[in-house]
């Protein structure tokens, strides 16, 4: 089944090389963007100032091609591709969970953001712990190095 | 910018029409459900059983066409789209966060379903407390009523 998407806007941020990168948005902290939504879809932006944190859904517009064994930024071991948040996938599409600050024709100015400038954003969702937040969580081969996301950075291995 | 993606797998789940559902996964505790993934990307499943929380993302393949401005199931005003999780968007991807039971032979035996059976998948994501949990938050429209989710039913608005 082929399903077609087509991009309602576009995100900046200060990130223009996939190295070096922040790998998560908790590795971002305080990094500010901006999203720019096209004109014809700025009318559904009403009501969203309300929400402090926003999901952003985009294309990992650089990222080519999969392989279902990675080796994670997190590990230095092989982890199926499912289990892990590398950009290379079958259907390449990111999800980043980003703080609203303000938004201003059609300009939504944001922080926490992990993105590489140039991205083609799909959707935008309101976070919601309700919905979203989940107790209890195990996190399998990340238990160990999950602390540590802040400091860590990208490197070329997902080019 | 168009982009093209390939389901690879599919969800199945007691709903089989879109009137009568849970309108989130909190609303569907303990429904179960499973998820199928086509035999070409099973490999990718490695190392995923170690995590009690997965994202899937869908397509909402029953809901056609968009409008900017809805009425969501929480509420009985007009909201911008983008400030609600209604399926009808114009980049028709879904996401739920549900519990992971089981892993057996390519099929995901899931919990906290609230998705349509014959759903597309287009991708899934380990649920990561570090990644995705954001602390005070402002959730707009919903504050007044985000609480009661887990009683609400879908009605055929998004047809």
């Amino acid at each position: 089944m082929k399903i077609e998407l087509n991009s309602i806007g576009v995100i900046h941020s200060p990130f223009k090389n996939l190295e070096g990168m922040p790998i998560q948005p908790s590795g971002a902290a305080g990094v500010k963007g901006t999203v720019e939504i096209f004109e014809e879809y700025r009318a559904g932006l009403k009501d969203l100032d309300g929400f402090s944190h926003i999901v952003l859904l985009y294309h990992f517009h650089c990222s080519h091609g999969f392989k279902l064994h990675v080796v994670p930024f997190m590990d230095s071991e092989m982890r199926g591709l499912f289990a892990t948040r590398a950009p290379m996938r079958p259907n390449a599409v990111g999800l980043s969970v980003v703080q609203l600050i303000l938004i201003e024709d059609g300009v939504l100015d944001i922080q926490n953001v992990d993105i590489l400038d140039g991205t083609p954003l799909l959707d935008i969702k309101p976070y919601v712990p309700e919905f979203d937040f989940q107790r209890d969580v195990r996190t399998g081969w990340l238990e160990k190095t999950r602390g540590t996301v802040a400091g860590r950075k990208s490197d070329d291995r997902f080019k």
